[in-house]
C-alpha cells in the first residue's frame, strides 16, 4: 500500500516531522553507475524555499543510501535511502491538533485510522515526495542508458496557459514555466493570491522522449493508466489527461486518429500511447493540481469532537503546488518507464532465448 | 497484468473473435446472495445494438458462472464467468489483416508482441470490457448491502455539455444522457458524425452514494488514484477528473476548499475524497472518452511490412464510445470501492479485536 | 489468493463437483508454440483410474483452450483453459454433508467461510490440480525451448525407499516408481493398505536439469523457497526438502559443503540452489504426501452442530496420493522454473541493453 | 521480490558490511501500542558473541524507529527501523574478493548479477535476519493481542534428537535446547565440530498457540505453504516439515488422522492445519538448517575468472546456525501469522456488516 510499481517498486516511510523519510527502491538491474550527486540535485530542484514564489520553510533534504550500492555501481539489491529531517517546527502545528484542515486529509486519516500524527500533516504531507524524487532520480540514471529523458513544466496557473511548451526556458524558470510569455501572468497570479492570504492552482506537462515502442501492460496495467494512477496520486492532484485529453473529447474520429506513414505518426494527439502500449512517440501528461489548501484566510471547520471552531492555520506554505510538483511528475512517470521496461522483458520468447540462449 | 485490485482481484481471458472470454473473480466474501438475473441485466446494459446510437453488430453477452456459487451463495473461492462469442463474423477483419488501424491498439500489439490476433482487435478490443462488467455486478451487490450505490450517465457529447445531473434520466435515456434539455443536441451530434462516418467523443460521470469514510489505502493505492487508473485504463478513455478535477484547477484555495460544519462538509468541489481517503461525500469521477478510432473514411496508414497503404474499415461501430462506456465506468467504480473496502478492513486493531475477540 | 506465481501467473477456479475448473496462465511470452496434444497427455497422466493402484473413479479431464492462442502460437494475452466435470457423483457425499471427515479441509473451510461444499470436497478437492496440470504443460514447453527438463518419480511408499532414482522406469512403471527393486514392496503396501480400507504415504523426488545459473529472486522470493510453498501447497504435502534436505542436517559442514572445481560442483548436496538461486547444476526436491485422508473404516468425528458422530465414507479413492501427485510436482516446479526465467531477466542492465539497443 | 507478506509486508534491505541494514513493515494496524524495549530484546536474543556456542563477533544491533509511531502507538503508516553497522570487519575477507566459498551464495551471485558485494557475504549475509526479527517482533506484538504466543527451541543437533519438548528450558538454555536431557550431548557435539574446525547441522522446532480457526487463504497462499516458504527462505534452511510431517508419510491414514471430538481433535498429526488453514490446534513446523558452510578447514573452490584454487576461510562464524536461528523462525512464523490474521478478515460478509455497519 505504500508500495508503487511492479518489477521497479518503490517503497517510501515518513512522516512531515518525523525523524526520517525514505524509501527502498528494490529491482534496479546491477551494473548501473549510481550518480549520487544528480540524485541531490533532483533533490535540490525539489526542495522549498528557493524563491519568492514557495514557502519560504528551508528543508536541506541531503539524502543518503544505505544499501545496494558498491564501488558506485548497483548491486541488484534493494536501494534504500534516507533523508533526516532538520528544520520541522512541530510548534507550528500545536493550533491545529485537534481539528481538521479544510482541503487537507486531516478529516480522513483521522477516521480511517482513528489517531493521526498531527505535525505538518504527518505521512499525508506533500514533503513525501523526497522519497519519490530520490527513486525517480534512479529511474531516471537507468531509463538514461536506454535513451529515454523525461522533461516537465508549469504549462497552466490560476487559468493562465501556456501557448509554448519550452522545457529549456522551464528549467531556468522560477517557477518552471515552460512559456515564457506566459509567465508574466503566471507569477502575477501566484503574487496576488499569495498577497491574500490565498493560493491558486496549476498545470504540469511531462513529457518522455526516446520510449521504444511496446511499454505498458494490457489490460490492467496500461501506460497510460498507471501513468493516471501514478499523477493523480501525487498531493493536490484532481485530474490527468494523457495527450489531447480534454481537447481530444471535442474531436471527431477523422481528426482525432492519428494517421500512420511509413515515416511514422502524422500527428500525436494520443501522446504516444495506443491501447495502453507505447507507440515509440513522446508521451504527453497533463496532471492538474488544486489550489493549495493550505490558505491564510479565516475557515470554517470542525474539532475531532465535531464541534464548530474557525481554522486560522499558521506556518509556510507554498501558493501555487503545481510549480514543484513538476519535479515529482517527471519522478512518477520515471519510475512507471523504468518499471514498463523492465516488465516489457520476456514478453516475446526471443527475448527468453536471446538473453538465455545467446 | 491482466488482474485489476488487491484483495477483490478480478482477472480477465479472451480476445474479440476467440471461443469465449471471461473472469475470475477472487476474494468475494462468501455469504453473499449471488443474483444471477442482476449480472446478466449488467451485461444487457451493456452490450451493443440496442438502439440507432450504438454498432448494429449483435452479441448475446450471456453469462455462465462456473464456480463459487453454491445454492445461491459464494463459497469465498473464486467466481469463474463465461461468455461465449457467437455472433464474431471475422471475414470483416480480412482486410485489415496486415495493416495497422490508426487510433487502434494494431500498431504496438504487433510490436510489443511480434504478432497478433488482427480480428477484431483481439484482446484489444472492448469487447473484453462485458468481463468487467459481470465482475463489476457482484461488485454491486456486495456493496449494496453496505448501502453503497453506483449511478452513471452521459454529461458531454462532442462538446455538448449536461447543466443538470440526472441519474434517473440516463437509465431511460437510448444515449444515458444526464440532462434532458442537453439529450436532443447530443443525439443530433451522434447521428450527424455517424452519417458523415464518422464520430464523436464524450464524457462519462460516475457517482458513488453512501461511501463510508476511510476508504482509500495511502500512499500508493490511494482511492483517487486506483480510480484514475480503473477509468483510464477503460478503451479510449484519455482523461480522468475527480470531483471539480480540471475546473478545480481554475479556483483559488478559498474557493476551492470544502469548508466541515458539523452536519458535513459545506461543498463538494473534491469529490468525496481527501488525501486519497473517502470523506463520506458522494465520489464523483469524469472520465472523458475519445471519438471512435473506427470511421469509414478513407485514412493514410502502413502494412506490418512497413508500406503506405489507404485504410477502409468495414464492419459494424459505435459513433460515440462513451455511452456503452457508462456501464463500463460503473463496473470499474464498484470494483475499486468493493476491494477497497476490503483492504481497509484491519486499518485499526479494534477491527481485529472486534472479529477475532467478538 | 488463488494465483500462484509473479510474472508468470496461475489462477484457478472450479470446485469437484461445479460445472468445471479450470485456470487463466497470465505472462506466457507471445510467440510459443502452443502443443494441444501435450498438455492433453499430461492431464492424462493426472487422471485417476488408469489401473488397480488409483482410485476407480473415472474423469474425463478434456481441457479446451478459450483465449490467448492464435494459429497455433501463444499471443502473449491470457491464456484460459477450461475442464467441465462430467462423471461427478454428487451422491457419494450426502452422508458427509453434515459432518467433517478426518483428515480433510471440511472443518477448517466450513469455519472459515461460515459454509461449503461438501460435494467431494469443493474446492479443497484435489481435483483441483488438474488445472495446476494443465497450467504446467505449458510451463513445460516454454522451459523445453530453453532446454530445461523436469523428471519424477515415487522414491519412498510406507517406509519403503527406492536406492536408485531411474526416471525412465518411472515412466513407464503404473506407481511412477523410481526404484524397480524396491516397487513389489512398494505395490505390495499399497494394495495391503487398500484391502485393509486403510492408506499409505508416499514420497516424490522431482528434478529438473539444464537450469541456467542465476535463477531465483532474493531475499523473499528465492528458489528453494518458493519451491517449498508450491509443493507444500499441495494437498496431503506435509513436508518439503531441497538436495539433501532432512539428511545434510546429519553432516558436518565438510563432508556438506559442494567444492568447485574449474569443470563444475564435485557434490550436489545443495540441490542445485544455492543462497537461493540455482547454480547449474540439477534442481531435486523431495515432497512428502501424508496418507490418504479418506479411509473405509470408521472413525470420531463431529457434525456442524458439534456433536459427536461415526464418520463412514463411501465413494472412491486413491490409497496413496503419491502416486498421482508425481505429475502435480512436476507442474508446480515447471511453473516455478518458468517464473524464475521470466523474473530474472532484467537482472543486469546488459539485459536491457541487449533487449533495447540490440 | 525484497518483500514478504501480502498485507502485513516486510520489506528489507543492507548487506553485511554495508552502512546499515533495516526494513519497512507495512500494514501495522493503527493504535497498536509499541514497545520498543521488546523490539530490542528481541534483537539481542539473536545477537551474535553471547556465548561459546556462537561467534564471537559483536554486533551492537541497535534499532532505531524513523516512521510510522506517534506517542508510542502505531499509526498504520508503514514502520521503517534500522540498524547501523558497526563492528564490521571487512578486510576479513579480503582474501575471499575473488573466490567463491564453498556452500555460500557467492557463486550464484556473482553469476546473476555480474558482480557482487564481497565483504561477509554481502546482502546473502544471515546478518539481514536482524531485519526480519525487528519486524517479526511487531507482528508478535500484534499477535499477543488477540492471544497468539510463538515459542520455539533446537530439537536436534548433528543427529542427536530431543525427546522432550520443553519450551522454558529453551528460554534459559544457551542454545535454545527443547531438551535439559539432550542438550549436554548436543553442546558437546557443537563444540567437537568447532575444536575440529568444522560445523554441525541442526533442527528448530516453533510452534504458535492460540491461534483461531481460519487463518490461511487457499488454494495458493495456504498457511502451510506459506510457513514452508518462510522457513525455507531463512539462510541455511534446506528442509521444512509441517506437524508430523516425514513421520506422518511412514504411518497409515487410520493412525495419521486426527479425529475429531465435541472437545477438539484428539490428536495432532497435522500441526494445526487442514486444508491450508488453520485448525485451532498448536501451530507446529520443524526447520532443518544443514551445517555452517563456513568452515576452518581447506577446500577446493575456482576464482571468478575460474582458476582452481584453495579456499582458506578468516573470520568469526556460528558452528551450528540452527542455534541462532530459532528466534529468526519465530519471527517468520509471526509475520506469517500476523499476514493472515489480517488476510482473513472480510472473509465472510458477516465481516464486513461487523465493520461498517456495526
Amino acid at each position: 500500500m505504500n508500495t508503487f510499481g511492479k518489477k521497479l517498486t518503490l517503497t517510501t516511510f515518513g512522516e512531515s516531522h518525523g525523524k526520517a523519510l525514505g524509501c527502498i527502491l528494490d529491482g534496479v538491474p546491477a551494473g548501473l553507475a549510481i550518480d549520487e550527486a544528480f540524485i541531490q540535485s533532483e533533490l535540490d530542484r525539489r526542495k522549498p524555499g528557493k524563491n519568492k514564489l514557495e514557502t519560504s520553510r528551508k528543508e536541506a533534504d541531503q539524502v543518503e543510501i544505505l544499501s545496494g550500492v558498491f564501488e558506485g555501481l548497483s548491486t541488484g539489491t534493494p536501494i534504500a535511502m534516507v533523508i533526516f529531517n532538520t528544520n520541522q517546527k512541530s510548534k507550528d502545528y500545536d493550533n491545529v491538533k485537534d481539528l481538521f484542515r479544510p482541503g487537507h486529509a486531516d478529516f480522513t486519516y483521522f477516521h480511517k485510522y482513528g489517531l493521526r500524527d498531527y505535525r505538518g500533516g504527518g505521512r499525508s504531507s506533500a514533503r513525501e515526495t523526497a522519497a519519490r524524487v530520490a527513486g525517480g532520480a534512479i529511474a531516471k540514471l537507468m531509463l538514461k542508458t536506454l535513451g529515454i529523458e523525461i522533461q516537465s513544466g508549469v504549462c497552466e496557473v490560476d487559468g493562465i496557459k501556456a501557448n509554448t511548451v519550452d522545457f529549456n526556458h522551464a528549467k531556468h524558470s522560477e517557477m518552471n514555466a515552460l512559456d515564457p510569455e506566459a509567465e508574466r501572468a503566471q507569477v502575477e497570479a501566484i503574487l496576488t493570491a499569495k498577497n491574500n492570504h490565498d493560493s491558486v492552482g496549476g498545470v504540469v506537462l511531462t513529457a518522455a522522449t526516446g520510449v521504444p515502442v511496446g511499454l505498458g501492460e494490457p489490460l490492467y496495467y496500461k501506460l497510460d493508466a498507471v501513468l493516471a494512477e501514478a499523477m493523480m496520486g501525487i498531493n493536490a492532484a484532481k485530474a490527468v489527461e494523457i495527450g489531447d485529453g480534454v481537447a481530444s473529447t471535442h474531436l471527431k474520429g477523422s481528426q482525432n486518429n492519428d494517421q500512420i506513414t511509413p515515416d511514422g505518426f502524422k500527428s500525436n494527439h494520443a501522446g504516444g500511447i495506443l491501447g495502453g502500449i507505447s507507440n515509440g512517440d513522446t508521451i504527453v501528461v497533463k496532471t492538474h493540481f488544486k489550489p493549495t489548501p493550505s490558505i491564510f484566510q479565516e475557515q470554517e471547520t470542525i474539532t475531532t469532537h465535531n464541534e464548530a471552531v474557525t481554522c486560522n492555520l499558521k506556518g509556510r506554505h507554498d501558493p501555487c503546488v503545481a510549480i514543484r510538483g513538476a519535479v515529482v511528475c517527471e519522478a512518477m512517470m520515471a519510475l512507471t518507464l523504468a518499471d514498463m521496461t523492465l516488465l516489457n522483458m520476456g514478453k516475446k520468447m526471443e527475448h527468453l532465448t536471446t538473453i538465455y540462449k545467446g
